[in-house]
């Protein structure tokens, strides 16, 4: 059975008091529209996008993989499916989503066909069940309680007002039918707008079954409109992705507090303390700790790391190794096992060998670093000379001093010695011990003249 | 129409189990008293304290703004209003405020007066619904409806007990009435204290009008009597500032994580992420990044600019300038455009021209930087030498090697380059190397005496 | 009255998805089996764990302060108890928990045991009203209101299902009458498990008094038994703390975001912004300001201390004196009054005197400080030489410039001078100004070579 899907996201959405598109707003670093193109593609639909306002923003910006339709005037939502009829017309299923309802899900656009299919419709709408139901279409039913109409606001009478399950705006179709229903919609109305809802009565005039599944969570039907109500979903997905992490094994210490993307894979017993951020891609192992505040991009944390207030940025780093708290990992780090890496450290584009300690106040840029190296604190290796930048080496089991300047490039062969305060700007053999700094000389009595006394 | 405001503030607030007096405890940054202060302000509206506990603390915090009365002895809200009958008694309406209820708006102290000028009354009572009325005052009405009385809670029959409507403590009156009614006040109860709501009843028997007007947001009544309820308030006020920024156009991320101070400028499509603080007068421009727990400060930042984690205070950040993270910018910096300052780095009392690099750990103390200046890991500018602060100067286009120390007061003329690891103690001329450091000395096979093999 | 409490703790938690015993999961570094153990204690309960799956681990964690008896075939709750029976053979009441319930409190159960013994019960159940009684047991009782029996969910009719009074799953015994109880109790039924609840019936058909106590918080029968229910608790817990302290006069500026462990103790007035975190018997004094995102580890913190964003461990900070922002002040540290400890400064194992400054980019280690030492920028005290490490001393109001070593072991008399740049590896005597640097030669019109122009 073919499924292809038209979302409608051509709307101006002027209360969202911005200069972007509305879709092209973001939740957890997805788009919008990113996630009902998600939910459709993942029932194996074909997507279509309408767009209209900033098309070509939302079509750079979502790319290759749907269809676009422009609506180049706003003449309501009728006509904007209308702009998708040579998209539908060689398919079995039609549903129609929206580009500002990211909370929709695949489950329940799944049971929404399931239930379409048993019940032989040829047009189900997505219903919902709300306490406050003003200014929704009323979904009206018979004394059977079969699906009858659905009813707008404005037309509603005393006794329809009280309905509280109303259209939640989104539908599954058999194609020929809605696209009979499409060809008749007129907008011989007050405001001449095309409105999708005529469709069903369209369709319903013709015998064709029209059913409304009712949604177990309301939550799902939210558009955003605003960017209160884009904090609110924000909210509603970041307990989404918690509560699954929790089911699966990962204690969240707060989740209210904590923020991960969707698509962050972690480990049984890892522990994620309160204030961090997990993003794009990341996978974390087993009974890790990632300690107050860290965030984590895009990168690979083996079992039993412990991580504290530290950020790490498309890197790796191997078990049972020890970052923070307060470093920085750049991208292309590779930091071995039983490594530690301590406070106001920066790492960028370096491979730190096992058991290597990097303990504070240093910067290792562009270099690779031997098994067992000893870092002083305030080591730099300079990578940059203001034209270019090099690569330096550091073998196994070199002991460095504190303040320690390497000049890259240069080597530094295993077991060799750098005395605290050199610059070090030639190749250090095996065994070495390099000195690069003046004698101290002592003028006693001499304090006086430097120091208010 | 002339408006004063009194505002008591004389309680000893015991419940607060705190040294400050009750009405000095902060909310954002603002005593708790200085919020109706600044919405009786709001209304044009002189202000009068009627100060007690801890008067002296309350006068010096408050300021000269406000007119002070001391009550000496607590006999009760109306002896409280009584020491004010001087200030008031040359106006048109007087409106009774509390200096623990911070979270009354203008907005509806304008609808309370309005409601009283429109219905004639000579006194109008802030009244509110509640689903729990226990200890408050009822609000008594007729069998048309209209304000009859207040009773008390000791005073309440069973039916009177039902009603949900309650006094919120404040009012507006008619001057001369309210002069008229406090001159008739007596103590005449058990607890020898002077009630202000018997005021009422006096106006009431002379034929001035009383009505309660109702107000919608029940929160606006809250009083702060301990330190969960100033928690509690202070989530409301976080909660109205945050929707205020996110109505206009500004993304916040995570709203019950965001602490905005009042009084903070936020730009459209700028983003503030989970866990910052905005204090202080700060003005943000558009499109910036406000990246996880940043905090600034009494800040300028332009449009565009990316802040990670970081701490900025009393500075101007121009537009395309990247922060952060774990960076520290301390007063009187005046940072450039397309400025990168990056990890482990403190400015202070400095000025950073456009397109510099500051990349990690390293510190500009009371320094002026030119552009495109690229400062090497670990500099340090020494701005001081234990007697006196000096400034130096680095021109554009400087390469700043790694380790380096600038001995103030120094001049590095511009296209100079001065080695890693070199202390700078002298002025450095246009398009010089300079350095200062040892020669690199290697001794073969002597890193063992140093180290454990 | 001798109590004794028998604390069930052998269940698997397959619902948790962990590697660990469930009972071991931790809420504020306290294991789930600590808490109900603690209560029992607190109200002088000698307690016995029942444990089975994973008992070793829970013996070794849990340790010598409780009694164990080990429950091999998990044959239901009655079963669990029997095997406690030679524990509870001499005492006069029996508390029954569990070690997946830490919400209970000792308020409560000290109050259940008051009930028991004024209505001369022989045992009493804890029960409690829950809006969805749905799967719990439900507390019949008779016309008089008098506790009748419990009726597990599958044997409940419809007018049972009703009921909202539910059995907590916490009781105290007679010890007598629970002997005699758990001696009769068997296992004739479907699943051939030995039900708890039998016990009461057999007590009650030899005429002993059952009565039910209803619990007034229900949150504190919560069981947790999956990740979910384990971050619930910890809220619950969290917010019980903070609102401790603050009724103690501690002011928590968002309760939700503050991660305080029981047993800390903090003085009032003191100041906790969001996103701090308390550790580990740690002690604040009065008037402190905790910063945002400061983590405190079992430290001692005086009166008037000033921290932000910083974390400190195992150590002593004196009064008026101010860390942070951005500072680590690791194991075994004292620091002293009017002390300023500035960003990226790490401190270890290290006394610092009243009134030094150690500003920026620092490294102290196993170092003896003075007072009215001022540290420049970029010091490190180099306490290891690659095979052991030595404490140095610095004595009062040394000046040391920036970017200076120091190599251990050495002494830095009082009132002496280190220029910036130096690597101090002799002892300094008083009032010298000792100097180890090269001096700076400036090349005229050599940077060209170095730079890219």
């Amino acid at each position: 059975m073919k499924i292809k899907s038209v979302i409608l996201a051509a709307g101006k959405g002027t209360r969202m008091q911005s200069k972007k598109a509305k879709v092209l707003h973001k939740i957890f670093n997805r788009t919008l529209v990113e996630y009902p193109i998600k939910v459709a593609q993942a029932l194996g639909a074909e997507v279509c996008l309408v767009i209209g306002h900033m098309a070509d923003d939302v079509k750079k910006e979502v790319g290759n993989e749907v269809s676009y339709r422009v609506q180049t005037e706003q003449l309501g939502t009728g006509h904007a499916v209308m702009q998708a009829i040579d998209f539908i017309n060689d398919c079995d299923l039609v549903l129609i989503l929206y580009g500002d309802t990211p909370l929709i899900t695949t489950d329940t656009l799944n049971k929404l066909i399931a239930y379409h299919i048993r019940h032989k419709c040829v047009g189900t709408v997505l219903s919902a069940q709300v306490n406050n139901p003003f200014g929704y279409g009323r979904i009206v039913r018979n004394s059977f309680n079969e699906f009858e109409k659905i009813v707008e606001e404005k037309d509603t009478n005393i006794t329809q007002k009280k309905i509280k399950e109303i259209n939640g705006g989104m539908y599954v179709f058999n194609a020929n039918s809605l696209l009979e229903g499409l060809k008749k919609l007129t907008n011989n109305n007050a405001q001449k707008e095309y409105y999708f809802t005529d469709v069903l009565d369209i369709i319903s005039e013709n015998d064709g079954k029209i059913d409304a599944y009712m949604i177990k969570d309301n939550t799902e039907i939210l558009g955003v409109n605003s960017k209160i109500q884009l904090a609110e979903a924000t909210t509603i997905i970041k307990n989404r992705i918690n509560s699954a992490h929790m089911e699966m094994g990962v204690i969240i210490e707060d989740p209210q507090n904590t923020y991960i993307e969707p698509d962050i894979q972690i480990g049984i017993d890892t522990i994620i303390e309160p204030g961090c951020v997990l993003k794009s891609n990341t996978i974390i192992g087993d009974n890790c700790t990632i300690g107050y505040n860290t965030k984590i991009i895009n990168s690979i944390i083996k079992n039993n790391v412990k991580i504290e207030s530290s950020i790490i940025i498309d890197s790796t780093i191997s078990q049972n190794t020890k970052i923070g708290p307060f470093a920085y990992i750049r991208p292309n780090s590779n930091i071995g096992e039983n490594v530690k890496i301590g406070d106001f450290v920066e790492i960028k584009n370096s491979n730190i060998g096992d058991g290597t300690k990097v303990a504070h106040l240093t910067y290792i840029g562009d270099a690779d670093i031997g098994r067992d190296v000893n870092f002083g604190c305030g080591t730099v290796i300079v990578n940059y000379d203001g034209k270019n930048k090099y690569r330096s080496e550091i073998k196994d089991n070199v002991f460095i001093g504190c303040n320690t300047n390497f000049i890259s490039p240069v080597t530094i062969e295993s077991n060799s010695y750098i005395a605290a305060g050199s610059t070090i700007t030639k190749d250090v053999p095996e065994n070495t011990l390099a000195v690069a700094r003046a004698r101290q000389i002592n003028k006693e009595g001499r304090a006086k003249n430097k120091k208010n006394d």
